[in-house]
This record gives C-alpha cells, sequence and structure tokens, in this order.
C-alpha cells in the first residue's frame, strides 16, 4: 500500500493507493471518525454499480455504517444541474444530515458530481473519493468538483475537499481499454508538466500499463497523484501554479464542448490538446524535443493526436473564448518549455491559436 | 455614515451603512479593486430594479465600471435551482470571467440566490451586498447563501463572504410596510439573542421604527450589522455560536415550508417561532418574563405571534425534521434563558416541540 499526503492545513488529506482497499473500505472510514449515527451515501454510476458497489456497501455495513446507494446513468451527460438536483432530493429523502458522509464510488464524473453534491447540501458536508478509474488520480485529488453547463464545461461548482481518498487498484481490473488509455492521457500530462523522468519511465512502460500490470500502474498512480498534490498543495485555489495543470486543457475542453460531450473522452481531448500545446511551445522558441517526444509518448499509448475530421474550428475557437482560464480578456495557455516543464504565457494571440489548431487537422494519427 | 468590519482573517470585510451611498457606489468599487475590465453583473429583483436599479448603475457606469444587469421575479420562489441556473446562463452570455463579480442589489432572496451564483460560478468569483430591505441587515451579513428544495429551505448553498456590504438606508423609504415589521423582526432577535439593553431600545422606539425615522433606523441597523457580525466572526462555519442566530427558526423554516413559502414572509414566520422558543425557554426553567418582553415588543411592531389556524401541525412537525438543525437524530433548539440570552439545547423532546407548536395555536394575535 502506497500513500500520498495532500497538505493544506487543517483541511490535508491521505490518498491511500493499493489492492483490495474497497475490502477494508469500514477500516479506513472508522479511523478517519465518519459518522456511523448520520446516514452516509454512497453516488456511483450504472458501470461501477454492477461491478464494484456490492464489496463497498458490505464493507461499510459489516463495520456499522448506514449506507444509502445512489445510482446515475454513466458518462458525462451525468455531470449536470438536473441530476445534481436529483441527487441533492435523494439525499433529502434518505435523511443526510450535517454530520453525513458522500462516497464517489467512480470515475471522475461520479467524482466531480457527487463532490458538487457535498460541498453544497446543507452548504457543506463530508466527502469521500473512491475512485475506480485511471483518469481519476487527478479528478479524485485537489478537489475541484462540477457539473456543467450546455455552454461550458465544469463552469459551475466549489473547492471542496475530501475527507480521504481510498484508491483501489483492483478497480481498475474491470475498465474498459478506451478508459485506460484516456486515463493515462492525465498521468502524461502529469509527466509533462513536472517531471522528465517519469515521463521517460511512462514512454518505457507503455505496454506494461497498457496491459494493467498492477505493479506499473501502483507507480504511475503514485507518481500522479503525488505531482497533483505538490501542486494543489501550494496552490489550492488556483490563483497561479495551479493552473499548470491545465495542460492541453484549454483546447481539450473545447474539443470536448464541440464534439458534444459524447464522441470524445476528456482524456482524448486533452491528448489532442497536448499536442497543441506541444506544438505552441515550439513555435514560442522551445526545442523540437517538445513535440517529438509529447507525440511519441502519446501516440504509444494508443491515444489520438489530431483533430477529428468534421469538427468545425469556427465553433472550437468560439467555444475556448466561454473557457475559465480566459480572464480580463487575455488568452492564457500552458506553454511547455520542455520536456517536464512549463510556463504559464498570458498573452497568446488568438491568432496562434487559431494556427495551432487548424494543423491539429492536418496531425497525422 | 457607519461602518462595521466582519473580522474573518483574509476574508474581513466592511459594511458601510448611511444614506445615499448607492450614488457613491462607483467610489466604494473602486477603493475595493472590483475589476474595470472583466464585466460586472448586477441581480436584482422587479420590484427593486423600478426603484433603484438605474441609480446604482449610473453611479458604476461612471466610474468605468462594465455594468450588466439582471431581473429577477420578486419574492421566495426566486431562490430555486431553476433561476440560479438561468442566472449562470446569463454570467455566461455577458462573458463573465473569473475577475468579474456578481452585485446583490436587494432584499435577501436576492442576497442568497445571487450569492449561490457568485459561490459557484466557475468556482467562485467575487460578491458584493447591496442590501434594500431591513431583513438584509441578516442576510447580507455571514456568508451564508443558498436556494431552496421543494422538500426544504436554504439546502442547497455555500459559505461565501462578500467584498463589502454597501447599505444605503435610503432604499428603505420604498419598502412595503410588511417588509418592514418583517425585517425589524430580525432586528428584534439579534437584540434577544445577545443584548438586554438593545431590546429595551426597540421596545421604547417601535413606532420611529415603523415610521423609517432614519435616525432610529440607522442605529438599529447598525446594531443589528454589529451583533451579526460578532457572532460571525467567531465561528463562520456555524460549528457552534453561530447557531444562535436560529433563534426561532426552527419553527419558523417549518412554518413557511408549509405555508408554501408564500403566505408567510420570513420574518413573520420567525416572529411566530421566536415566540414558541420563548414559550419553551419559560417551560425550561427561565424567568415569564422571557416570554412576556419577547411577546410585547413583537406585537408592538405589528408581527404576528400565533399560528395561522389552517396550517396543520403534523406538517409542520414533519417539515422540522428536514431541518439542517437536526444532526444525527437529535432535536437541536436555541433556547432564551432571559432576554439578551440563549443557549444551545441539544436534547429537546419531539413531544415538547409539538406541544409548544400546538399552544401557538391558541396564541392571542
Ligand atoms: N475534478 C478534477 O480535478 C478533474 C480532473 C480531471 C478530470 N475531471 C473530470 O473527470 C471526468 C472524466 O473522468 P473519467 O474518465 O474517470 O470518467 P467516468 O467517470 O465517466 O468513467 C469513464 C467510464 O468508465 C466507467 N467506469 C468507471 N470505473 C470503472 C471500472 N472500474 N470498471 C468498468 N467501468 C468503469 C464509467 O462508468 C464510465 O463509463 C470528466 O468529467 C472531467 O472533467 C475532473
Ligand atoms: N443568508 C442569510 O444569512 C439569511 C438570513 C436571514 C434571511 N435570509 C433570507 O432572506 C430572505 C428574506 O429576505 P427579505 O425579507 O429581504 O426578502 P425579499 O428579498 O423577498 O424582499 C422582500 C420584498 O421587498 C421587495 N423589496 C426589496 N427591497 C425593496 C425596496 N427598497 N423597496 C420596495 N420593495 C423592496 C422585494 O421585491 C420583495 O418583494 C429569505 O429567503 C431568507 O431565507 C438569509
Ligand atoms: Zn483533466
Ligand atoms: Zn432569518
Amino acid at each position: 500500500m502506497r500513500e500520498v499526503t495532500v497538505e493544506l492545513g487543517e483541511r490535508s488529506y491521505p490518498i491511500y493507493i493499493g489492492e483490495g482497499l474497497i475490502e477494508q473500505a469500514g477500516e479506513y472510514f472508522t479511523k478517519h471518525e465518519i459518522s456511523k449515527k448520520s446516514p452516509l451515501m454512497i453516488v456511483t454510476d450504472e458501470n461501477v454499480a454492477s461491478r464494484h458497489l456490492s464489496k463497498l456497501e458490505v464493507a461499510l455495513q459489516g463495520a456499522g455504517f448506514q449506507v444509502v446507494s445512489t445510482i446515475v446513468k454513466p458518462g458525462e451527460k451525468s455531470k449536470s444541474l438536473s441530476v445534481f438536483e436529483d441527487l441533492i432530493t435523494k439525499a433529502l429523502e434518505a435523511g443526510l444530515d450535517r454530520k453525513s458522509t458522500i462516497v464517489a464510488l467512480g470515475g471522475g464524473v461520479v467524482g466531480d458530481l457527487a463532490g458538487y453534491v457535498a460541498a453544497s447540501y446543507m452548504r457543506g458536508i463530508k466527502f469521500i473519493q473512491v475512485p475506480t478509474t485511471i483518469l481519476a488520480h487527478d479528478s479524485s485529488v485537489g478537489g475541484k468538483v462540477a457539473v456543467n453547463h450546455p455552454l461550458a464545461k465544469n463552469i459551475i461548482g466549489a473547492f471542496h475537499q475530501p475527507e480521504l481518498v481510498l484508491y483501489d487498484l483492483s478497480t481498475l481490473q474491470t475498465l474498459p481499454l478506451r478508459d485506460v488509455k484516456a486515463g493515462l492521457s492525465e498521468v502524461i500530462k502529469s509527466g509533462l508538466i513536472w517531471d522528465a523522468e517519469f515521463v521517460d519511465w511512462i514512454d518505457n512502460n507503455a505496454e506494461r500499463l497498457l496491459a494493467l500490470d498492477e505493479e506499473a500502474l501502483g507507480y504511475a498512480l503514485y507518481m500522479g497523484c503525488n505531482i497533483k498534490a505538490q501542486v494543489v498543495s501550494q496552490d489550492e485555489r488556483e490563483n497561479s501554479l495551479r493552473m499548470i495543470l491545465n495542460l492541453g486543457h484549454t483546447i481539450g475542453h473545447a474539443l470536448e464542448a464541440v464534439a458534444g460531450y459524447n464522441e470524445l473522452l476528456h482524456g482524448e481531448a486533452i491528448s489532442i490538446g497536448m499536442i497543441g500545446s506541444a506544438r505552441l511551445g515550439v513555435k514560442l522558441g522551445g526545442s523540437e524535443e517538445i513535440y517529438t517526444v509529447t507525440k511519441r509518448v502519446l501516440s504509444r499509448m494508443g491515444l489520438p493526436v489530431g483533430l477529428p475530421e468534421h469538427l468545425d474550428i469556427d465553433a472550437i475557437m468560439e467555444a475556448m473564448l466561454h473557457d475559465k482560464k480566459f480572464s480580463e480578456g487575455t488568452m492564457v495557455f500552458v506553454v511547455p518549455t520542455a520536456i517536464g516543464e512549463v510556463i504559464i504565457d498570458h498573452s497568446v494571440s488568438t491568432e496562434l491559436v487559431r494556427e495551432i489548431v487548424e494543423q491539429l487537422k492536418q496531425e497525422a494519427v
């Protein structure tokens, strides 16, 4: 079992990473003083419920917790204000009170959604993340929670840190290959912004990761969580440093919005976005290697590196203007200066971004 | 001009109380470094818009702010998730970004609603309160923001402190008498929980207050804000002391829910609730004076002190069980021990509460 601490003063919390942790959830929750008198609500989705919910329920009930479970439809569409409202209704009906806890069992969709419910219900109750996807190594750490608006992703949300994160690697064995790849996209991102050696390690271990080798996976997720924890500890509210986690996300979010939150998975969209950022890095004076290494690692992982033909460039540019990262009219981009290093550039011109997006259409896949 | 500071470390902020402050809004906003580059959105309701909106718009535009205004329907029904969603849409369409500010111009309904939008939009942007009701001396201070759910009031919300509160007493001159009275109900509450002398002063100045005498009003609102600020400074997140602000609110919220958020104004509902609490105080060993003084002051202000005949007692009891203040199965009540003093009682029995509610039906108005 590996452990990472997210240092945030009185809001600090641990991430436990290991196999079979769900079976021990009762002990972990008890240790963290989760109430057994107030009902606790698990939020999960249909895909995860059929595979992992009963294990968690049994473990918690066995330890004396009062468990209520709610199952939402899988996919990004559930990160909506209307599903949020349904969950608030369920919480009220189940009698959740101020001492209750909400547990997200699932990927980033369930984590972001359930986390926003926990942040808002009675102005904030306790929250625990039990991630079941690779991508969730990113989404379950750092306390960003949100739902989408038809006009923009993650626009309605809060900062709400969990009490703990219980990352059971065994759940990853049932993950579809496409989601494995999409999740590894954020692991690669963590390397690209922080640690060139780790990028190298990923490059050399791509096959083991894709085969869900547990030793490789454990190490990669530990590294990913560790990088995220370090960044978040230094800048919880994304005033400066934390922005680097958005490498590839400005273009990526726009692609997701234009493709309708359906066609492209989040990790796939940011894979394409990171290619864009790498090109930008080279354009702005970085070495050609930024682009070649980024592209090689992503391709090796079977991730898309070019723009789907039918996506409209005007629509993508328009979607970017709604992005949170544009403050006071300037265009802000996370730009790589080398592998493992990025800067925040506050003065990227719209024309240059358009040129980059157009090039992404030519990118061979 | 009077000033009260809410001491909350880096989230501290001032409340400015005086006449004609809206005309000087441009200077106050500039002093507090509100962005002139990013659009600012005023949220108000129809009643307030027709009387006071253009003054505020002119003052802000004159000082160089980019102002967008949104007008909602008046009344508690606007404190809903669907109006919340509309406002998020408006904010997106108006291009609000992370440096933007949301300004609530109105009473507690607009303050709570706009505040929750500010707390949630892009995970939190700046917020300013420009209260226009007497009740808002309470609602605009302390950072509690929320919308209602059909099953329970204020259940979806956050803590989000404003940058400043600009309390222009001149706006109160257009307030309907019924809302004047309802607002004074919370002023009386502030006295009842904290300051017997102030209760005495209110008792002696009821007529001046009802006549909107500006000197009397200025003093009463200064005292009310001051008491609230002291309580909130000591317990921002309502872990203990802040609960005393809920005097009369457990019964009051249940009455509002059962009456359908329509028939009874918030201040009227808590007036009846405070009579219930006073009776509880006497029942639990307090002097009879708690009841007689509470009833005299509220009656003198023309506030209701008895339960409307047609409200169903079972429904009221049921509504109380959804109240946030019941944690882990026990019933928690703010109970007066003398005029100006209250305690939090964690073990009030349901039977006793029912008895009190039944007596409220017999209360002569
Ligand atoms: N909060 C943050 O900081 C943050 C960071 C990154 C991404 N995100 C968000 O995360 C979301 C994407 O996360 P995701 O990729 O985990 O999406 P997801 O939650 O939709 O999971 C992907 C798919 O895998 C299924 N699934 C999950 N676990 C499974 C398992 N163990 N076995 C079989 N199937 C399983 C799900 O049902 C879903 O169909 C996006 O909404 C993104 O915005 C948030
Ligand atoms: N956040 C908190 O800490 C807190 C505390 C107490 C109450 N509240 C909330 O406050 C709300 C009640 O506040 P309220 O009584 O101010 O209600 P309100 O905002 O509905 O205002 C009362 C009425 O007066 C009208 N009005 C407002 N200002 C006016 C003016 N200057 N001239 C003419 N008409 C005017 C409004 O349109 C409305 O019809 C409730 O929703 C309650 O839950 C919140
Ligand atoms: Zn991401
Ligand atoms: Zn109140």
